[in-house]
């Protein structure tokens, strides 16, 4: 039973709902930055949740003199169903960055009806 | 190699299938109470599997001295890829209940035209 | 934090990507080996990925004998929201061999046009 209330515990902590996100979504000091993971080219992706920044998976690595550690990171791919959210995640929390997984990812984002915006 | 047994072990322990819930629906003494711990409306949920109860994840904390030890309950969410049958699953077992997230959501039970009712 | 990354690392650890098992794929010594774990027969799956051999989660224990110590092998379900794939990686560890869940599951092959094969 322990085993599995701290791996729910784990698991619950790597995700932010996307009623916090959304909260602070308008205001110029929000701490939270979202981050468009995908690593599909701007043509496949067509939107993006408002105010994203595009910085792919595969790109992190590299891009992480970009990021500030005063900032909350929450990242996400199409689905929650894919790896490379919790990929990315992984980068971040390894380099001391705080950083969630946005819970249901851009579907479940969409799926809500809640601000993207066009990317191309 | 064991760290990776032990956390799949860990994961499918939290998991119940749809056979075992579904061999037991007409029983009188089933064992299993199935909670609807989806958070919309019933207008937007519209149906829900036949025979649940609908216990919102955000209500349910305050909602335990409606459950009984005596009996096991299923969780279900939209789909498997929210964290909310997580969530649920977590105030259930730390308050001491027997408790499993229902493997494949109500996408999947729908998805195999399992019984379901309308609550509208 | 410790946790988090420790409980990410083992969850990265049980997938394999599409593009490491899509470039061995016409290598007559890939060390790969694709298993199509869906439980439901020919007529309901229709097409699996090209060159996968059925080998149903519920059989897998019975034809353990049928695998061989020097493949890789590459479970995969429908999609990844179910826990078959799980149950399917847990058979194989647990039985000593190297083997992975393939991220994003057949939806995700198809999603992204990999190629398939019909069986039926």
């Amino acid at each position: 039973m322990d085993k599995k209330i701290e791996w729910l515990e784990t698991y619950l902590s790597l995700y932010i709902g996307h009623d916090k996100v959304l909260e602070k979504m308008n205001d110029v000091d929000s701490p939270y930055v979202v981050l468009d993971v995908r690593n599909a080219p701007a043509a496949v992706k067509k939107d993006q949740i408002k105010g994203a920044i595009a910085m792919p998976a595969k790109d992190l690595p590299n891009r992480l003199n970009e990021l500030s550690k005063d900032k909350i990171y929450v990242v996400y791919d199409w689905t929650s169903g894919t790896t490379l959210g919790k990929t990315a995640l992984l980068t971040l929390l390894s380099a001391g960055f705080e950083a969630y997984e946005l819970a249901s990812a851009l579907e479940g984002w969409k799926g809500m009806n809640l601000p993207i915006e066009s990317i191309i």
